[in-house]
């Protein structure tokens, strides 16, 4: 059983694991507590190729004061030798006696920590606040269990489930509300999707933007699926980052292979914008995690569709839902629902195909 | 202003309002307070033909006994000979010297009652509980001011507004508390719609059930819109009561002439339960009052839509609703909603054009 103490220290670490960046490395810290309680060294990841929480905790110790002592860290000590060390080995070598830990490392390299530490005579408990800390690391998690980013898929629409009325025109069904909330959300991921026929549609910007419409600190990278080429004077040309463009084609698992090629350049969480087509290929592959469906309060008719065909042919295959929260964001409701069949996962064999849009199309980089 | 005693004595005029049945007539209560503030006599409406609430508790007292008593009514009494004498003139003739009633009567003929009581020397305050009284009187008011029932229409839906997997299937996309919460309304209404399309497909009872599927005790008028005739082992001929059946073609006013017909036989309240083209003319041509759309939180793509095209061509055209509210039944959600523009009125130069389904096909009544 942990102590108070150590729950006290947890809640510490996961404040800790804060302090490093979101990245291809996940976020992890560690507090070192005496024999007694109390806090003697405090320690978090500054991302890849920098030293793992404990280690940057046990570094801030003389030789030899970590003897006795019990570590408080939010990911299951690794077992692997990268570009740093096992940290299990260097608890051991420290002499420290007990360690607590949240969530298990899903790593296939990196897990085993656990396990060579109890065979090193030292006592290990797990499982403390694992909820706080799986909830933190939610986006690096998916990339370790799925080999993809995690996926987030968005739209907005009528109470009757249409995206624009027939004549193409739908600026704006949502209110400010929820259109602020869309920027919000788009500025903690790593990577915004859209398809070619929204750019081509809607000429968006694809930018993360405060109310006033200058531009938040953090913009995801821009990312096009679809073969048809972004018009040389498109808004997204002007975005601050260049964006990537994959064909992402339908037939051939041409979306898991963009998600693989992000997952490289260490894009962890994935905002996909739409349009129909797009969003529905994600839900059809089983390569969304996450649904945000901004409902408004309008009925429109027609056949502009905010969900195209998902594949289902029966109402026995319905895609289904849990839905996690209905919140009003003015007139709208956002209704935030995960697909309850399992997720898909994404594997190496897929092929990349990606190319960078802007300096394929301006040659400058 | 009110007194304490004037206030209660509504409240219990607003309950013995509901001792009389729901029909043609309004559901009306009164109360006669001494000068002292007791209550002295109570009275309500029993249906059409029978005496107003006013006069059924005038009628309790021995003559003189109201003289100088405070009426307290639900509804503005009546100022109209019809088959019973005008309320004010009773009211007037027993030597009530005040009068407190809740809401105006909305009616062409019968209003005025006020104003002819204040010319008599009688002090009149109008408003007390009003919302209440509205609400009460709700279906009855809509049938004065619009000339027609009040209609609610339903339909159930995925979350992307499809009513069917693309092979027609569609059994359950809502769950069982979701269905239940559709029978309890359908039995608080008198007539219950649904089109041809609907009752060839999917060969609806139209029965108000309980969970057990028993009959409710009160089972609205079943009524069906369109040409087509109802096949002779439709389930619909096996319901305890025979149903109507009108073209309700949707260019000639074909809905207004079927509700201004199911009004003239005492229709206040109708329940339109789809399919999406009669739900879609519905709220195309204003008709509907009020929305019930049953939400499943699941996902079905393809191409059959919930509610059919209701004639909007551009986005500033929407038909915008205010939602009354969000309910989760189960794993559904129920959104209640009203069209913000303003709702049709149906005048009497609209023919019915109804005929009784049974008996025109069996020929036996
Ligand atoms: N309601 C909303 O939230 C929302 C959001 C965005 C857009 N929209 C509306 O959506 C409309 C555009 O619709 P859309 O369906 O043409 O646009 P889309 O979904 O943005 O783009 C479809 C295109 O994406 C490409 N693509 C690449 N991989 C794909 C895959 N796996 N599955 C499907 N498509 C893939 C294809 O392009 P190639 O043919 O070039 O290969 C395809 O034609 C616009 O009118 C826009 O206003 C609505
Ligand atoms: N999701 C739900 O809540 C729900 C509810 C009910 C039904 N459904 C589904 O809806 C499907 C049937 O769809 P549907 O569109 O054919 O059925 P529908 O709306 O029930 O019926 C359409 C027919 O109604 C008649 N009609 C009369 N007046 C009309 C008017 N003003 N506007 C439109 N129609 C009028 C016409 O019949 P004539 O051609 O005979 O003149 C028309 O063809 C079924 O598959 C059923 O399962 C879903």
């Amino acid at each position: 059983m942990a102590s108070t103490a150590e729950h006290d220290a947890m809640r510490r670490a996961l404040a800790n694991a804060l302090r490093g960046p979101r990245g291809v490395n996940p976020q992890v810290g560690a507090v070192l507590l005496s024999p007694g309680g109390e806090i003697i060294a405090e320690g978090w990841h500054r991302g890849a190729g920098t030293p793992h929480a404990e280690v940057d905790a046990l570094s801030q110790l003389a030789p030899g004061a970590a003897r006795g002592a019990t570590a408080v860290v939010t990911l299951e000590p690794c077992n692997h030798t990268g570009r740093t060390g096992p940290c299990s080995e260097a608890l051991i070598a420290a002499g420290v006696s007990r360690v607590v830990y949240a969530i298990a490392d899903p790593g296939d390299h990196s897990s085993g920590g656990a396990t060579r530490l109890r065979a090193a005579g030292v006592e290990v408990e797990a499982g403390l606040l694992a909820d706080e800390a799986t909830a933190l690391l939610d986006s690096w998690l998916t990339v370790q269990r799925l080999g993809r980013p995690h996926v987030t898929v968005k739209w907005a629409q009528s109470l009757d489930g249409r995206a624009a009325a027939s004549d193409g025109t739908s600026q704006w069904i949502t209110g400010s509300a929820a259109r602020a909330d869309v920027h919000r959300r788009r500025a903690e991921a790593d990577a915004i999707v859209a398809g070619t026929g929204t750019v081509l549609a809607d000429d968006p910007a694809l930018t993360a933007r405060a109310d006033d419409g200058s531009l938040l600190p953090h913009q995801p990278l821009p990312v096009v699926l679809g073969t048809r080429p972004v018009p040389d004077e498109a808004a997204l040309r002007r975005h601050p980052r260049e964006f990537l463009q994959y064909p992402g084609n339908r037939s051939a698992g041409g979306l898991a292979a963009a998600l693989d090629d992000l997952r490289r350049r260490g894009v962890q969480r994935v905002f996909v914008e739409g349009g129909p087509a797009v969003a529905a290929s994600f839900v059809r592959e089983q390569l969304a995690d996450e649904l945000l469906v901004y409902v408004a309060p309008v009925l429109l008719g027609g056949d502009r569709l905010a969900l195209d065909d998902i594949g289902v042919t029966t109402i026995g295959d319905a895609k289904r839902l849990a839905v996690a929260s209905v919140t009003p964001l003015g007139d709208d409701l956002l209704l935030v629902a995960h697909p309850t069949t399992p997720p898909a996962a994404v594997h190496a064999a897929h092929r990349a195909g990606g190319h960078v849009g802007r300096s394929s199309s301006e040659g400058d980089e």
